[in-house]
């Protein structure tokens, strides 16, 4: 069948630092553009040359891709020539192959936003693009506000387009800038757009998710002769964000009605690193991603139900609509009340426990999960945590120490120079060897601030574990998340510790107690035991095998 | 214009819960039975009764409801009698009037995970809707892998829903359990079941959004004769989600296309409370609410770009879709412009602070606002802090007490039983009235349990304040919340504190610190300084007017 092709046009360094909060550096715009290149999209919008210095100096850095590298800026205004508008002469002068330009295309927007007759702004419009166009630069017109434009008044919202299109513009992309529009809604607009002369093969989307059909929109206006998708990595943008390329992408390429009608310039190898690309994204924002997000979030192919976790064991398909991997994303069957014994040696065998299908331990293991789930323990993520349990009743978990006592001190005072400080110490008691160890530690950051009693108790642990202190030098605590829960009738802390270590591990634990230092101390000597374990071996301690 | 009705099923505490991390107790089901109500939801699915034992729980404590409760189970299993079926007994037993019982539809899933034969599905579905309708429930059968198995055999799968029909199922759910269908495909589906014979107005949809058009999914099965859409507040829900009931909902009462054909049990009144509903379940689940969230969340009516704002100060409709008060939510635009600073009054007035237009203090509210932001601190849900903060710029905050220094120890050890106990104590020294005073307090529950530093330091804060002691009796510490978050260059902890007292009040204040413990003190000290002004009145300090 022959395939007819779809142009992806990518406006995260544009619309997507519209998000609230993001405001990208030159540096991170050139990472964003690369990776977006890898991808294959076909135009990467870089911002606005003029209207924001970080926008002119990428223009000016911008690296060497084979997607065409698009500026942005608006039609001219009023009462000068094309010539003479500085505004648009600055996005001009970034000097790129293409330029996208935006104007109106509402009548109530051309009264009151610009005060122009409507002749005016239609004939500034076509002046504009025909100005772009003169220079040799491929053009692109965003219609702003076409959707509501077109319900007010079609006849303008079309003649604008027609002009653009006259005067030139390779592109007529009509925005719904509100994002007001139902998806049905813009599908039935742009079939009516197309039956009023203006080819789908010249015609663009660009959504916005404030209805949260920002992806259906953009793709019943493919099913309506549509061939350019503009939108976002990771669905980043101005209020609630532009249609998510991370989710149009993996629909376009691997649903079996869009995959046999058309040919996108992403390749199925660069699909397989989606996920990371949209991590990479998140890393750069200093965001936490978002699990729930469709093909790219850690829980995307979690499967938390007792009777999903069974059937997918025998047959992923049962329960997945696309295999993880194309995207470059994993399965995950979490540890949970609602899991069977399948369920459960699966998650073992990740841990690199093997266990035999019937083991007595397995009803062990299951049944204190869930009793200490009652007790406010969740197992879904502190998979650390999980195997040490497991461990415990397998009889597979070495004791390296034992701690006897500990007990910290938070104090808040004056200093020398008038100024409310914090001191926290901590004094640990372990057993190793046999032989008692006392250690006292401080916290502090680099900046000698006090860390707080959690970093006073990990700094004191670690200090003397006898042969296994060395082994801990490399391990560190990246988060912490406190939770509040319900431990049988009393509320209890819930705390998940997440470390890493120099070998490029990462790891969750979990501790509860109505303390949030007893809570605490709790995960962390988890995370600590969990990393003794990958780096003794299990045979090392007196429970081994 | 005559209208039809429309109904609303949720299934938060039910499907919802199968959002990897999500557990909730009995308690917060109650808390979200009892919110889901007020919104005006038909029916509130509450969980799988005997499956789970906080969804038995849930069923004995469950609240008076306008909404049907509903239990959910599955049909019974093959080679027993539904009578005999102890699982489906478990859900009967719940004694809801409503009963929503899940069952294969599609060929594939009966040959391969129940191995059973296709009629024998059949037969099992039907005398289990016929057990339930029998005793006098209401039926619903929720379809599963309706869409897959209908593109597979249609045939089959239009069967066995025909036959829950035919037993007297109220409702038959063409559920896309795998979330894979899109959105056209589903409404395409949908007037095909329709066209066979099956009413619409007995057809449910129940979608996911693993290509993040599950809303749009619920919409275009509304479109083709549906009328009853399952879904959960915030899209939870396994993988990536359900329908978004917080997304939908809005858009069917406040679009022209659905308002003027539909009624549902929602009210325009209990709409404008969608937003903080939203941000209760967030708080329930200790998550950071999506900023993004269509409709409720915080930068849903954001306007960043500097054309937008300046426009939406002459005319909001300009770049906006709805108002956001309908929805219960504000508009934000960027601080520094006459618009914020008239949100900021409206805010102090709410907390009885009427403020002057043009008051110099309101320009270094909104300074110290920011720069603390920048810290770490949130004030959207600390709003007594966000009080205190303000009456120190009006200079209308009195100084009640003065903290000079405190210092907490936390001490586990074995006790003579040799049982590891904690041991949490505070030494608070405080200024009051000129006067230095020192207090001591241990932490412990009814129990005699330790409840760690934070409580042993309010019991010392609270022990000995003067004359102001007697007011705080009756103040409580009712919610803990603890998240980790950037502040400057490092992580830091916010605390979130909620208390109540006796007069029905309830108010939250914030901590921000690198220490917990510091973080959780600060909090404490704001929740105290806000009960004193609403029981001392203002007047009473030094800075008082």
């Amino acid at each position: 069948m022959s395939s007819e092709r779809l142009y992806l046009y990518d406006t995260t360094l544009r619309d997507g630092q519209q998000t609230q909060g993001v405001q990208f550096s030159t540096a991170e715009k050139v990472r964003i553009a690369e990776a977006l290149d890898a991808l294959g999209v076909d135009y990467i919008e870089g911002g606005w040359p003029g209207a924001n210095p970080t926008d002119s100096a990428f223009f000016d850095a911008s690296p060497e891709t084979r997607a065409r590298l698009t500026a942005f800026g608006m039609t001219k205004r009023a009462g000068r020539s094309a010539d003479n508008d500085e505004v648009l002469a600055a996005v001009m002068n970034a000097g790129t192959g293409t330029v996208c330009l935006v104007g109106k295309t509402h009548d109530y927007h051309v009264h009151h936003a610009l005060g122009v007759a409507l002749e005016e702004n239609t004939e500034n419009v076509r002046a504009s693009i025909a100005h772009v166009v003169a220079q040799g630069r491929e053009a692109l017109f965003d219609a702003e506000h076409f959707f509501d434009g077109y319900r007010d008044n079609p006849d303008y919202a079309l003649e604008v387009c027609r002009a653009a299109l006259e005067a030139g513009a390779r592109w007529i992309v009509l925005c719904d800038t509100n994002g007001g529009t139902l998806a049905g809604e813009v599908g039935r607009i742009v079939g009516e757009v197309i039956a009023a002369g203006i080819p789908g093969d010249r015609l663009g989307i660009h959504t916005h998710n404030d209805t949260e059909q920002a992806v259906a929109g953009s793709l019943a206006a493919v099913e309506a002769g549509a061939r350019q998708i503009q939108g976002t990595l990771n669905g980043l943008g101005e209020r609630c964000g532009n249609a998510n390329l991370t989710s149009l992408i993996p629909t376009l390429l691997l649903k079996e009605r869009y995959a046999e009608r058309f040919e996108t310039g992403v390749s199925l190898e660069a699909l397989a690193g989606l996920t990371r690309t949209s991590r990479m994204l998140d890393e750069i924002l200093n965001r936490v991603p978002m699990k729930q997000a469709p093909y790219v979030g850690a829980s995307a192919f979690a499967h938390k139900a007792g009777l999903h976790a069974s059937a997918i064991l025998k047959d992923p398909a049962t329960y997945e609509h696309v295999d993880p991997a194309t995207v470059g994303n994993t399965r995950i069957i979490p540890m949970s009340n609602q899991a069977g014994q399948s369920n459960l040696r699966n998650r073992l065998a990740e841990a690199g426990l093997e266990v035999e299908p019937g083991d007595p331990a397995l009803g062990r293991i299951l049944e204190r999960v869930k009793a200490r789930e009652t007790e406010g323990y969740s197992y879904d993520t502190a998979q650390a945590s999980f195997e040490l349990l497991a461990r415990e009743e397998l009889g597979r978990l070495p004791e390296f120490f034992e701690v006897k006592r500990y007990k910290v001190t938070i104090e808040r005072r004056k200093n020398k120079r008038n100024r409310m400080v914090s001191l926290s110490e901590a004094v640990v008691v372990v057993k190793v060897d046999g032989e008692k160890r006392l250690s006292v530690s401080e916290s502090f950051d680099e900046l000698g601030e006090d860390r707080g009693p959690v970093n006073a108790l990990a700094r004191a642990l670690a200090k003397d574990l006898g042969q296994y202190s060395g082994l801990l030098a490399d391990m560190r605590l990246v988060d912490f998340k406190v939770r509040i829960t319900q431990g049988g009738t009393e509320a209890v802390t819930r705390v998940i510790i997440d470390s890493e270590d120099g070998k490029g591990r990462r790891w969750s634990t979990v501790g509860v107690s109505a303390n949030i230092v007893d809570a605490s101390f709790e995960a962390l000597t988890d995370a600590i035991k969990w990393k003794l374990i990958r780096d003794c071996g299990a045979p090392h301690g007196r429970n081994g095998v």
